[in-house]
């Protein structure tokens, strides 16, 4: 497909106010690359939580207040996957990026390269970044620019239906199983196991040799969760959720990764972990939802509480070839692009086993 | 000096009950060393606030409730140094351990050598563990029997004065600066900075290339700690600390380092920290506290949460080194045993500026 | 089984000098446990290069030379099994140590505890350490002792007969593995993969998540090869390895793990090896081989050369860990314990594939 | 000062073929700064061994051939430090870039940001990158372009004239220092101590709290060598090097670092180490020189032999930060920019104790 092709407008799901609906724009303008940049027809897209709570005005910033500064109308999305179709004024093509080669839409945008983060390979906290969430448009319409500086280059032998979540909720539950540092036959229990985080840290965990307890509730996630390889507990049958686990962990799980975001979540953490052991937190609580962990305790215990936000991306392509391999498979339920406001109010109710992706 | 000089009484400070005053006995009883033990004459002995938490029946376990299980009557003192002055009946001497060979008095008297910390170098958190505190009589007394399985084997060229403390507070203050992973040049932020673990946590900083801001109060803390080598900041000058340590350390401190059991000490840490920092507690608060930081703040800055309970013996020997090579200089102040009580009077109004450290 | 039933007397292979054959002596006495010892009835034996070696007299020492000084007559064996049958006279049974427990017998039967390797996680470095090859009597007896304060104490539900070859060539390959620190998808080529050693390194290697390339020779190697997973190499039909290698991964190895002692297996390493990649090397040439490769290689190439003498104790049971879950298989012929002698000369002609078993 | 003032040409000290000599060309061109490009005033330049090689023809590759494919006329100089003078017609200044701000000029021009070594932090191994030395100018002329998006941003508060070296000798010596991972107190020794790389290898040691050897030979060395704190072992004076460091080090050097390219540097290394301990070259000898250490001492001690190619922009910036802190002080001889032939001499004699700078 050369430059030709490429229509005026299109079709992009729009946000004009925080709070107001999600609306389908089918004149809304194609932005041409620039310098540097390539333009992508996007094929398929994830829904992330932090979509609907950006949408809605609940999004939570660093300082326990909602964040309301973004781009009206806001086009949200970035867990995409499209194919190049154009290269900006002063790009070639490359034996690696042509036009049609796969590519990943991802949350953040564009770095500086040259902040203490950029350096050290944790681009994500750059402090200049921009995102597809608050200042750029994302994977929620059918063209989307990207910058070739930053660009997250995929094998070109993955099934790109799957592989849009991986690039968000699945490096962020990577990240965080990594960073417990587990041995293999460790305990790893997973809080929130049956949902989109979740069932990617279960299964982050199994690849990377431990035993996993998937903490949810119900038959449904119960039934997801052991589907996946990892032995079922359902809190909502549990006296004491700390007690259960340590019975079944002799003592106290290894690790413990938190990806719920209720407040719920955060209890008891310091009683369920082991004497040593590692929590990871990648679920965002919304407001000021502290950590209910006693401070004897986690000095008692050398206890290490780490708080992960997705991932560089370097560790992206790492979690991606996890995903490439087969042994981490994303639980993806395809559905039609404006399908969208449907899928904002089951994710409201919290009750999506796995992952929605919009085929665009 | 041979088995045949060993006297039958000696000298000890006991507590006779929890919340009880600690008293001198100079008709306790010398214990003589069994198989693989070794009999020591106690030359020094620092006091550590855990002694007066035991002794006043207020230290704090894992639930966050009093440890009130000890030996009594109670014999304090884990900050120690003796030399050898009997060997256990099963013993001889070897080129490294002789009649006269300096040893340490440590926290841990015991530890099992099998379970799954023990064999991963992290002996502090053993379970049949015993220690100098609750279960066996420590260095309050002239005559001290160790294990030799698992003895603290100092450097024969140290000062036996100022040792003691290295091994407990100094040891403590070292792991938790070391967990910081602080890179040359990089800020540490010392909470409680003038006391007996903050002025080792100063120095250790110093000593692994950070730029050391040290938190405390009043004018005599910040002589103290400016003759260290770190820069000063008076809490209780401060409108707002973490924007004051913020603006000092141009947006936030790689590491915090909290040595204050304060529950004051333990408010705003998240906002203290930079992007991606480090917040090691070592400080232990009586009662319930937790962890003043909204999870959101964790999870989006990145920040890293370790507790520290003192180190292994491996480490201990590594924060020894620091003091033997003159990187390190715990500021002590020798007094005579019979000054215990009038010590413990000085811990409870928390001005002690260093280690007191007490004659034999 | 209580002490009583021990005999006076047992069969075991002995070697009465070195260069001499091996002969089976079924009067050979049982020696019965001291102080903290055990007594052992060995169950399964596997047979390393290592007990040839000694008996041959062709064994090597650091310093190139062979190690002549072993204690005569001489019992080999150090990959064995066995259940307990009799207590030292000052121990009891625990919850984890029981008549009828499952124990290994290693090559390191004693270490000291106190030097910097024991102290540091490197016991298989101790100098005061013996082992049973050159100052204990091993697993080619019937009844062994053991010291319980270095006791490999085994999970009780693995399968005895495999366990055997996992607590020497097993723990030295995936020691090797670990320490190319391979990330998931990233090229490991074990040379010698076919061989006992290779075996196992091509397995960690898989399950660590390496894409592993085994290089041996002919179709019943390359079958075995191919049978554990990886891709074969057959280095008597290349014409340069290194080329061939460098081909099959886009410009190099990540990680060569060389479990061959054949001198040739040492030559152009450092071409195989990936810019910036990793040699672990577990192999021992006789004599005075060098490692063949050229500084500015080395340099420019920015390579990490690393030499693996087994593991330590914990490094045995995370190695023995993936056997238990299964990811690692470990390929055994279990043959009749009289087999000893022919079982050598199969491993002089070097045509074994995986590793022999001995039952006893 | 603006671009008007941009002269058209400069003096630059050309080499117009390999094996030729340098030359002073006053009307050598002025290149302009392109898109994304900065022209710099270059105010001070060191000299390093491997211009005088490419000078020469000498220059090893990977290969172990001589390099003989570089820029003709050619301009060496990497060691470099000026101030920006002019912007590229796309950039305008920033905070941290202005005119007149304090800038590098390191070994590597340009890079790709893409590959797996860029990505992976490890850009000095980047296969697409550009360097002063074969394919660009370098700071052996008044006027030098750099690349913005590689740009080694300096410290504007460190002193111009020692920095020069720190980029290329005081970064791969910071380097090889780091790998080695030395705890305090541990040995070190750095082979060709009084060297341009190896004064900077003993002070990295020392900062980094290892008690150092320096080996190298003659009075002049030994006085420079103890002036930076180290200990002096005269090679040319010991009957057996490796004997003598085992026995200053009881047993063995816990890291070795060879800065010299001597073929005899190379030999007896693994006899120096200390068993577990680390073998760090920096060090090129020309040709085929191979690493003169068997096979079996490597396995058996269980030794690292790392490679080491200068280091990436972080590290580099790493180790600018101990010499602006002042616990690195790089020991340079300030000699006119006229002199660069002379100082050519003297390197090919060898006998430059530290490290020459010129200025421009």
């Amino acid at each position: 497909m050369s430059g030709e092709d490429i229509p005026k407008t299109q079709t992009a799901a729009i946000v004009r106010k925080q709070g107001g609906p999600v609306e389908f724009d089918d004149n809304y303008p194609v932005t041409l690359p620039g310098d540097d940049e390539i333009l992508v027809k996007v094929l398929y897209t994830g829904v992330c939580q932090s979509d609907l709570h950006t949408k809605a005005g609940t999004a939570t910033g660093p300082d326990g207040n909602p964040i309301t500064k973004i781009k009206l109308p806001h086009v949200g999305g970035h867990e995409g996957v499209g194919r190049v179709v154009k290269f900006g004024p002063n790009l070639n093509p490359t034996d690696k990026l042509q036009l049609g080669t796969l590519v990943g839409i991802r949350f953040l945008s564009r770095v500086c390269h040259e902040c203490e983060y950029c350096k050290s390979g944790r681009d994500q906290h750059c402090g200049k970044s921009t995102n597809h969430l608050h200042h750029e448009d994302g994977s929620f319409q059918e063209y989307c620019v990207l910058d070739t500086k930053f660009l997250t280059e995929l094998p070109q032998d993955i099934d790109p239906k799957v592989i849009g979540p991986t690039l968000c909720a699945g490096v962020t539950a990577y990240k965080a199983v990594k960073n417990a540092n587990i041995k293999e036959g460790e305990y790893l229990t997973v809080i929130g196991a049956g949902g989109g985080l979740g069932h990617f840290a279960v299964q982050y965990g199994l690849a990377l040799g431990a035993k996993v307890l998937g903490v949810d509730a119900g038959t449904e996630k119960q039934r997801f969760v052991e589907s996946l390889g990892a032995q079922f507990v359902d809190f909502s049958k549990c006296k004491d959720l700390a007690e259960e686990i340590k019975n079944l962990t002799s003592g106290g799980s290894h690790a413990v990764v938190v990806t719920s975001g209720h407040p719920l979540a955060f209890r008891g953490l310091a009683d369920i972990a082991r004497i040593g052991g590692s929590i990871s937190i990648v679920g965002i609580p919304p407001g000021e939802v502290k950590l209910d962990a006693p401070v004897a305790a986690i000095v008692i215990k050398g206890l290490k509480i780490q708080g992960n936000l997705v991932g560089s991306l370097k560790e992206t392509l790492e979690a991606v070839e996890f995903v490439r391999n087969g042994k981490v498979k994303p639980h993806v339920k395809v559905r039609p692009f404006r399908d969208l406001p449907e899928v904002y109010e089951l994710l409201e109710k919290g009750d999506v086993p796995g992952r929605i992706v919009l085929e665009l």
